[in-house]
């Protein structure tokens, strides 16, 4: 007898399988709703960050954790949070997350925010580290220890280091902020990659922007053979949305099949474009992370009926993409775990799917199609993996990645 | 005790941020039928108007007003409409609507509707008036008493002009149909403007459609100071859809942030790219109107949910698009009612949102938004002012646009 | 009193107005499962065909036609397909399905599949065939009987002799995978066509992806004055999919309305664009082929709803797209029947629609609109015809395409 589906779901150890660390400081109104948006918070605006779908999950779905009744205020949620203190209000929701798991992206400003071990401690999580190859080469222009002939290899042979750290299972481009997708799909000569490096390093500290080095970074990931994360679709105001259509990528994932997988981010609002490529091309893979939390667990489901409209099952994962909020941690997976019981019940009692496909759909979307991807053992819940068959009926290969089980960082 | 939020919608006065007037005259079958659809009339196609979902609608919930059954069939639809004649049919379903507020486009084909004030004296609402810049420039050459170096200034007087008519509160352009969005976003040089213009005037009676001209409008806009209303996505058979992606617009949004509010008009199918850039930019907002009547009440709920599923709850507007039939300006009306009262009465169901969020977020949409960005004043029901509250904490500033609040026109 | 419309519609002879052959071979566990997805076959990915939404519906679906429980496993479900063997399981499937009427594509592969008369037998439908006007051209250039400056008209007699052939109702073009959509809309000059013809000739046995002659098959196609079949949307891994979009056709559309109907074909995920095309030129129709069976009866009523938001009701069709498996032929009409019952339903329990109403979209988009499209009369149930009534109040006259009636092929 198959276990309920929603029950499955909410006691499942997840893999959050790209996340960032939070803020470890306490958090003034405006430090908070700045994190709360993607948008910069506009004051006196009269559109507050809390008005909005987000704001109205956290405070349904996070007040309760801080003690406060559904619903609360803005103001009673702010105040309660500031007299908790950001440690024990980060560790409340890293515990509630349920996570077994932490991928983290290390990129973007991380001296503000929690690194991997801090962020799994009070998560009860193992941690591992996601790599983004755009602050590898900016570091590399940035010491300025290269020449523009010497970029390339510089910048592959840094990657390679950064790969080599313990606990690294992956890389991460967000090529769609810099350039957005529609590149050239050809791999850049080295001539090619020396004349655009030498505009970068007349530049100290500038942006990596340019599409050649762009494009350089996209092969080098092909190179280092780790799975390859990359952002599609929403996200910040500095983003063409339509320039992030994981569509305009189908060309250099064809020359690129069989060799990294390839992790869509995010993907709102071109879930279905995504779907189509995780149907069609053998190493890519989804997850509509971000876009669970900004829209919340009464929306989650139609977001992921979508995203699952023609998704292979093996093909889903989730994340969070939590960044700055712990909250946010927490609240991706209530809309997760709430999202995928809703969609896979109401087929259970249509009877469209059978309960033990159902229970199979939940643990691999939400944990084992991570496992195997990032070639990582569940560092939480072995047992839990005795039930699981699949359809395959082949001798399963490793898919590519670390050619071994991956040990997590330090997490103390 | 919070009202349950579909009486609460059921009795809001709306204001319809973007509407046209209705024909005054009697229509007979063809005339009805070619303001039924955005196509044209396809005389002897066996494809009728009426057999679609906003022909069914109109059916289902117009007819009742013209004191018929449910479900009438066209027949006795257009018999009764013909019987109770034109003026008597646009008082009932303009009273129905129950608009506190019209904000009408002028711009097209005005001599076939009824003026602003003709609009709002049997919707028992007040008028407003809103400028298409497209008919403002090409009337400025169809006078004639410009040349090509003075059209820039002599547009931008014009402009002025009609911006300081008594109840103007917008402009609007249909930069959508005449280039579509993927233009240069930077400001074109007068020398540029001249030069386009020359092409203009040599053409008395032309359609103004060059890239640089509508540019130069949308330039103009950010100058005029008042609320800029884009037409986006869904349209007539003049249109080419995909160029009318808003997401198009992302670099002029970018370059004219805070200067005017944008305000995104229809945007289906687009309308979640419409919502990620009132999501990022302080001053987008966004409606499905247009949209709402021509999906029927049956599917509004559901293009709300897409709509809303990050849009800030102070950036979704209601507005009807109605134009030529006074059945619109009711069925709009309805959609938008039903649809935000199923999708909020739902989450309330479901403890997703608190009563007094739901109540919140439909006085927002449903009027107050509008009275904020546009600076007018509730002409009706200041007294449901009252309960408001909003989660800014702020000195809300006043949006731009208007000075000072704006008295409606002349309603009579 | 009307008939429920699950009823009718679990009844309705359906014509499927775009499908394909199935194979006759018995097929092992790598064969059933390449016919399986849209992709290729990834064995020791840990991937199959069967974990997709598309593998649960067969065996939710299907395996009973096969005398097996619901859900029944891949391995249960292939022992006892070969058990059976092809040619049982294929007649059980078709005849299954329920249809009146299929219009087969002979383009690609014929020499797997049956032939249309041999798929009609079983399924006790009459059979049409639709000529694949790549493959005629690419035959022209094959046979080498052509210079450059002849392959226009050469090609242009190639076509008109194979519309010719008994049953013929249909063209087709497989634009989206040569090309995409995004092509000059005008008439090539005859003497661009012999430019790029030369360089087809210049490499026997080449695929025509030419833009020249992509674009000189759709002119041809509208000198033939048959219905023009489009591939659009989702498909397998050869194509790309943003390039599939129809709204990219608009320009076409524009330059040859009046002339021939233009069906689109599958359209996912732009369903919401080709219903726009759809509800503002006359002679366009859409179906959601192919989704159908790849998102399975679970979403069937999701997809149709999208689809149906604004398209006219007489321009929905049905057709499954079905290729190579029979169990795509039946349930292709499962999630139709299924979903547009509830769809339907649905829309008359809340009383948008009523019963009468619903039976009338039902008929239509099932059965009727496609045999009004082809011109040719129902081979199964002319009874059915009676009750049948529209909205559009005007002398009819035939679509075009044919100028008469069609017998169907030999069905033996």
């Amino acid at each position: 007898m198959a276990q309920p589906v929603d029950e499955l779901l909410a006691g499942l150890p997840l893999v959050d399988h790209h996340c960032h660390g939070v803020v470890a400081a306490d958090l003034d109104r405006t430090g908070f709703e700045s994190l709360l948006t993607e948008a910069e918070v506009w004051p006196g605006s009269g559109v507050s960050p809390f008005d909005t779908p987000v704001g109205v999950a956290v405070r349904r779905h996070c007040a309760p954790l801080l003690d406060l009744p559904r619903h609360a205020t803005p103001e009673e949620y702010l105040a309660r949070r500031a007299e908790l203190g950001a440690h024990e209000v980060n560790r409340r929701f890293l515990a509630a997350a349920g996570a077994a798991a932490l991928l983290v992206d290390t990129g973007y400003a991380p001296e503000r925010l929690t690194a991997p071990a801090e962020l799994a401690g009070p998560a009860g999580a193992a941690a591992y580290e996601v790599v983004r190859l755009e602050s590898v080469a900016e570091a590399v222009a940035a010491e300025g220890g290269t020449t523009a002939a010497g970029y390339g290899a510089a910048v592959r042979a840094a990657a390679e280091d950064a790969a080599r750290r313990p606990g690294v299972v992956a890389v991460k481009s967000v090529a769609a902020y810099r350039t957005g997708f529609a590149l050239d799909p050809a791999r850049p000569s080295d001539a090619e990659v020396a004349r655009a490096a030498a505009g970068l390093l007349a530049r100290p500290g500038a942006r990596l922007a340019d599409p050649v080095l762009v494009r350089h970074l996209l092969w080098t990931a092909v190179e280092l053979g780790l799975p390859l994360q990359l952002h599609t679709g929403f996200g910040d105001a500095d983003l063409r949305l339509d320039h992030a259509d994981p569509a305009l990528l189908t060309d250099w994932l064809r020359r690129t099949a069989g060799t990294v997988p390839v992790m869509l981010l995010h993907c709102w609002p071109y879930q279905r474009q995504a779907a189509y490529l995780a149907a069609v091309f053998e190493r890519v893979y989804l997850d509509v992370g971000l876009t669970l939390h900004h829209v919340g667990p009464a929306r989650a489901a139609a977001v992921l009926a979508e995203a699952l409209e023609i998704t292979p099952f093996r093909k889903l994962l989730y994340s969070s993409d939590a960044y700055g909020l712990a909250e946010f941690h927490h609240l991706g997976a209530v809309a997760f775990r709430r999202g995928m019981a809703e969609l896979l019940g109401e087929r259970v009692a249509a009877d469209d799917l059978s309960p033990a496909d159902a229970e199979r759909i939940a643990r691999w979307t939400g944990r084992d199609n991570a496992l195997r991807v990032y070639g990582i053992t569940d560092p939480v819940d072995h047992a839990d993996h005795t039930g699981h068959t699949d359809h395959a009926g082949h001798t399963e290969r490793a898919p590519a990645g670390p050619a071994a089980s991956v040990p997590p960082m330090e997490n103390d």
